[in-house]
């Protein structure tokens, strides 16, 4: 059977400050680390036996991703972290608390930068002290490539390589595959799996901490899809 | 500047239980999640970055390594996990008492099969429960690959492999690189890197927790060997 379980990360420290989040490499909260250890749990009791684990450069997936495997007694399987898996980036709004921004802003512009699939955020300026550009981890790609503000459309744009050169094949070589990722990553794969319409996207909400399994067939359609 | 650090694990829970462990997967004792936490901070009071980490599919090292990254604030660095870096495959010594198996055959011979750099231990049977033939992580290995139990020259013929086509091509390429595995496959490691004779290299105790640098030249041979 082929199959893929997506791993929403739970809160993090800044959920709890209600603040933008994005790129910003913000640890999990107590919370979150629960919620990733009541996915572990939920993981290991369907037992179910994955071969590779998927996960972006942010430390709330990975460490989500980690407490899951590890959790589940199999802490030994591979894991591949990708810049292509984090969250939309959020540009200028990133660290800004979103109610102080919905004050200065209007509840309106507020919520087409979050829920619209094409506004784009404000953007970040390149060598503003939260630009990607300034941090290690992202030397190696060519500076284009780094986004300084994006929107679904655009995160979706660099999600899908990533499904296809690495989750896909993973997949195809039936294996079981784990994505341990963020709201907005999860979701533009989701709506690549789903075929789901730009219109409909923004409605679908992944709750966190709650393993989501797509059991697909070999054009890799979805069979089932049941949360755990 | 080329540079590899190794990082032995520290106490497992069998170390505290005086067993011999060899592939056993055994966790961490809570002195040896100490040590690994000891050794992050070493490295990032020493500001190093590293760019790959590579360590073994055992957990008592797999967690070592994720410790020390997420202590010196790079958990994103990439990972790699291989069954080359495990500890020496200790046969059918594995989950034995020291002090009992001393009992049983004697000072000499437990000496022999812990000292001697080309005693095998008491092997496996294929079939036994302890047989790593029996466990997932090494079932995409031609079963005559996976060891019944080793001795030190095995198990680096086994070790080596890793270091040629993935350590040495990432510190050539001017990486930094993490190794965080197990008394016996660092010992392998530091043997050729050091050009160490078969006599010695069973003298050379890499001590647990004590993050190991080694400055290389173009050649990967040593300039310099120093403990954090």
């Amino acid at each position: 059977m082929k199959r893929i379980v997506f791993v929403r990360h739970g809160q993090s420290e800044w959920n709890a400050l209600n603040k933008f989040t994005g790129w910003m490499d913000v640890d999990l909260s107590e919370v979150g680390l629960k919620e990733a250890h009541e996915a572990g749990r939920k993981i290991k009791e369907a037992g179910i036996e994955f071969d590779m684990a998927f996960t972006s450069v942010l430390k709330r997936t990975i460490k989500t991703c980690q407490i899951v495997l590890e959790d589940s007694d199999q802490l030994w399987v591979p894991e591949i972290k990708s810049w292509r898996l984090n969250e939309r980036h959020y540009g200028a709004l990133q660290g800004l608390n979103k109610k102080t921004t919905t004050d200065k802003y209007g509840v309106e512009q507020v919520q087409m930068w979050r829920r619209s699939y094409d506004t784009l955020p404000p953007l970040l300026k390149p060598d503003d002290s939260n630009s990607a550009l300034k941090d290690r981890r992202y030397a190696n790609l060519q500076k284009r490539v780094v986004p300084m503000g994006e929107n679904l459309e655009t995160t979706l744009e660099r999600v899908i390589p990533f499904w296809e050169d690495q989750i896909a094949p993973a997949i195809l070589d039936t294996k079981t595959v784990l994505v341990a990722a963020h709201g907005n990553s999860l979701r533009a794969l989701a709506k690549y799996i789903e075929e789901i319409s730009d219109e409909d996207i923004m409605k679908l909400e992944i709750p966190t901490g709650q393993p989501l399994v797509y059991e697909l067939n070999d054009e890799l359609a979805v069979i089932k899809k049941y949360y755990l």
